[in-house]
């Protein structure tokens, strides 16, 4: 994708100051700018970056009073942050919407109704009985077991793994490798030491709005549903077992794990390698510090808390330091006891 | 699948209340039985359920001494637990056995062996002088490298990925994602500061009713094998390295890391996101908490162990319990230094 | 593949002392040697492995002076462990060279270059717009986005994802299941709570001998790149953020991770399971013990650190020792509470 700076600068209702027809093909951060990028400058704390920048063409201000001579080509807007946002939507609409069609070889189930604008990647394989809705894209080697339901404007990238019966809503997306769907870890211990496997005869629902980072697990549950709600974003390389239920809007850091049948409120926020045990509830807008253990329910709303097992977060940061003075605690209780030792008993 | 309550009393050997030809496809637990699905009520604190499941059906006691109208048809049986596990049983027998065929493309390679009953999924891809035993499940866009050998019975869900020279037992079960065999992470420094490839030419040898989960991978050997033994089962984005080997029936809980060249022994209980250094051994019968590190052999069977680095399990607790209080034990020691700190010196 | 003793060798220029018409598949450790494989005898300790080996033959040294009689067939050297890692290089070479043609279907897109000697496994994807070095091995299932660019002698591993305008330099390996170029996890609140989707616009730029592991995920820049320097080593499992860069030669173990924008220095050994916040920079030469939690920026080279946060390596091994005794200290201090309860206040 390339545009002009006038192009651009239409898009943003914006004033051009130098070469309206250079073309620019991405995005840079003004102290990294090269060229055929396009920057913004908003902060005035980057000003001198723009003396500087190798990116062809910079959103700035219309207020901006030039300090210095100017190399590149500038697009005068009233609000560049706000203006290069708009740019951002602009970019991510073209990338959403720039596959279609469908791909061959790749595997159409019986039975499979799919909607308008459909891209079907080559080798990937939708099951039988599956609902597919408008405008969504499938890339290549992606696995859509049977009976999938997937929503409007659903995006899934190469390689994902959608196991039989998953529910997925609109707009979500699905990045690459994911597994969804796939068999809760359940297995009933037997007398002789083996195991047995309980069937896991549930399905995950994702529902609207819903972000799933690269090679994130998701089982099924064993019987119902595992509940992704709206507006969820789980980060890359996640584990959510069976009969998890995680509330609208809250959000997941890499590489952390919540156990069987748990329950997470809404908007709560939770660090990167956090582990949660199964079985409990954690209330609405909570925050997890990173690599804490969380062993048992959080009732209060908007409670902090951090550490492995984990408590309060302050309490934990106190309690962290003086771990690292644990040595000098010990040499000055052996100074003391070294000091009374004299002292007759108490009777 | 769908079945009348007719054809399910009829595998259990119950007596039907209620209507005969209602059709259910789903189970369901009582508290969340939704119209279409099969419950069950065996412990009776669950009965007051029984009066408001919306479960098209529940298997339950032919003791049962109803207190209310129950709207659900009822499946009376001698003991519902077992009735409802028969149920489970059959109802993984049918998903299983379902699949078969040979969907296409797929890739076959030369000299390759197939039994009976085969399912290989399209855009699967299986290489050159692999033997694959009888009823064995192949889904889409899983990948089998060379000289591979697959006991009956076995199924390897999408996407999995099996590396040249694996040796697989019957009855296992590979979730979608799985690597087996990538090459083990050994490099060996160079006086540059870089480091060189150290070839892993050994494999992986997984023996019978093994379980792995979604998107977990395990190691091929430098030399010889990493060995999974009979009846493990490990969750999901497990890491095995190079040259561990798994004893008998012992089970991994998700996100998980086992370094190079450790032995685990058998019956084995270990947590989620627990690591565990090279060159080790680990009695039968441990049990190793979450979020755990070891860092050294257990050398006693049945030891429990918990933190990281990890130690006995109730003295963790009680080092935890007072870690929580270090603030209060530094303000007490302040405090007693105060006291004593006219005291003279001992001579 | 499978050669003679008489073959091995020739290449070793080792002198034969039995039967030089013998075939060996494999290589194997002495102490675990089995009839087909050959192994090598260096360290003294394990010379009584020689006389009870199963392997088919062994390289030892010139020198050797037998204590009992020998079964195994003897290939003498001059340094058997030189000799041994000139055999594991000839056995890197032959397995990577042993690949090569088009194998169907596979996708090629549009305005895509391929090099000499191209493997191009069954069901891989391609995009358009890439370029693809000399004797490139890219195995079944490989996902290819548009506008990537892969070095020579680079190598895929079956199933491993590679989003749009990611750059792989020169001999590189990525394993199976390995995700390049995804999303970084990038969402503005908004007012109602909800998230928004920050678009991210760069890509990952790989450079020359670096190594992916199975499962790792490596997520593209908002803007510009996340970069993984020359000669770097990822294990499995790892998740590296968006705009990360990792220095020359650092190696990280399994299940790692690294957040959003952080720098990593050159040379640094990071352990397993350990996590690095965001916006920080580490050192190099940085050791990081396995669970680490790093939480700010390291300024000193050549630092060792460990602890969940991290502080001085020894430091953390002391404070640690005083943990598993602080059931031990708080009893002393209530005993020396008790002893000068009577003492009168200091005035």
């Amino acid at each position: 994708m390339e545009f002009t700076v006038e192009q651009i600068a239409g898009l943003l209702q914006g004033k051009i100051v130098g070469e309206r027809s250079l073309k620019v093909n991405k995005l840079s951060k003004i102290e990294e700018g090269t060229p055929g990028s396009i920057s913004f400058l908003s902060n005035p704390k980057y000003e001198p970056y723009l003396y500087t920048t190798k990116a062809t063409a910079v959103i700035t201000s219309e207020q901006l009073a030039p300090k210095k001579d100017i190399d590149t080509t500038l697009i005068l807007v009233k609000d560049p942050y706000t203006a290069f946002t708009l740019l951002l939507d602009e970019y991510n609409k073209l990338q959403q919407s720039q596959k279609s069609g469908i791909e061959q070889p790749s595997f159409m189930g019986n039975r499979t109704q799919t909607g308008n604008n459909l891209y079907l990647g080559a080798f990937a394989y939708v099951g039988n009985g599956c609902k597919i809705g408008e405008n969504v894209k499938i890339y290549p080697q992606v696995y859509i077991g049977e009976n999938v339901q997937i929503g409007d404007h659903t995006i899934i990238y190469a390689g994902a793994k959608i196991y039989a019966n998953t529910v997925i809503g609109k707009h979500c997306t699905i990045h690459a490798g994911a597994v969804i769907g796939s068999d809760g870890f359940g297995f009933a211990p037997q007398p002789d030491g083996s195991y047995k496997t309980i069937p896991q005869t549930g399905n995950v629902i994702m529902e609207d709005w819903v972000s799933i980072g690269a090679n994130t697990v998701i089982d099924c549950a064993t019987m119902g549903s595992t509940i992704i709600r709206q507006g969820v974003k789980l980060d890359n390389l996640i584990q959510i077992a069976h009969n998890v239920e995680i509330g609208k809007n809250t959000v997941m850091a890499a590489q952390s794990g919540v156990s069987g049948s748990t329950k997470i409120g809404e908007n709560c926020i939770i660090g990167g390698q956090v582990g949660i045990v199964g079985h409990i509830k954690i209330a609405d807008k909570t925050s997890i510090g990173a690599q804490s253990g969380i062993g048992k329910s959080i009732t209060k709303t908007g409670t902090a808390i951090q550490g492995s097992p984990a408590f309060d977060y302050k309490e934990n940061l106190k309690s962290m330091v003086i771990f690292r003075k644990l040595p000098l605690l010990q040499k000055r209780l052996d100074e003391l006891e070294e000091k009374v030792v004299n002292l007759p008993d108490k009777k």
